[in-house]
């Protein structure tokens, strides 16, 4: 475990304040289940995510993703599992902004930089700017990372069955384990 | 069409505003295509929803809805597809309040009330309450109903594909077909 009990939760009431300015309202039990995916790094303000996930079924998923000031979700991708497509991924920016990477034409200058010492682990650099009202569809199994602007962002997730455990990441010292801690 | 351009346009501002006292943002096009169902009837204060539908892709749905108070959408169920099981949906409340009844063990005093001329066309009465947090997920094919609470009611849906022509009503009088006016 790379976060200790007492900054895991500090992150979760950061993320709760987050939502809060998104007027974003949670239930007792979801906000006592905010999820802080350092992805095994230990360096969560630079490369990781907070998430609560409201629905999780065998067809649909929805769920909250919180990004601090210039945190990254590092690059992956959703590959197909047992014969289905892998997940389909629509991002729609709630709060703040947010810096969304897909493969395409890149952008000839990028407005987020991952972290300097990963940086060879980002390959793919079309850019999608997404403010509040703004939305993004991602298709199965094509590589895509994203980061928080100025002031972090809010971000819905509205897609297809959720299994992280098999999701793809670029950086091989990635490990996407939901870490529960509560 | 049961609505002028009129109070089309009147109700679209009302949804709009409902919206806003929620924190949720569209963007300037989704606020012009915001859909107003009366389903035909031409007494939509009393029958009818508006929505706005972020996407609707062949395997994820996302919409919002807004119900004005004691507004009611009226009971439906939804039918498999071309072989494919019905819509699945989730309804997540994010502001005000909302009655909604599916089958299962009646309530003894439902909260709401359906338009009185229409009564008979409602069957199933197990009640379920939804305040902002609170959520429940309509498995295919479930006859359910629902009603705004006294001050309406913002609600995020989250599905699998919508297709509403497919919807089935207990009322006989009700059609189901969007009207795109703009």
């Amino acid at each position: 475990m790379a976060l200790t009990r007492e900054e895991y939760q500090k992150w979760q009431q950061t993320t709760r304040e987050y939502l809060d300015r998104a007027g974003i309202v949670l239930t007792a039990e979801e906000s006592a289940h905010i999820e802080i995916a350092d992805l095994d790094l230990g360096e969560f303000e630079d490369t990781g995510l907070a998430l609560v996930t409201y629905i999780n079924t065998e067809r649909v998923c929805a769920k909250e993703l919180v990004l601090l000031p210039g945190q990254t979700c590092p690059q992956h991708r959703h590959p197909p599992v047992n014969g289905e497509p892998g997940k389909e991924e629509t991002f729609r920016c709630r709060w703040g902004e947010v810096y969304l990477y897909v493969e395409g034409e890149p952008a000839t200058n990028p407005i987020a930089q991952p972290p300097s010492h990963r940086r060879d682990t980002y390959t793919v650099w079309h850019e999608i700017v997404l403010r509040p009202g703004d939305q993004y569809t991602i298709y199965p199994d094509t590589w895509h990372w994203f980061q928080g602007g100025p002031e972090g962002a809010v971000v819905s997730e509205f897609s297809t069955r959720s299994t992280d455990e098999n999701d793809l990441f670029t950086d091989a010292e990635i490990r996407r384990m939901p870490e529960v801690i509560n």
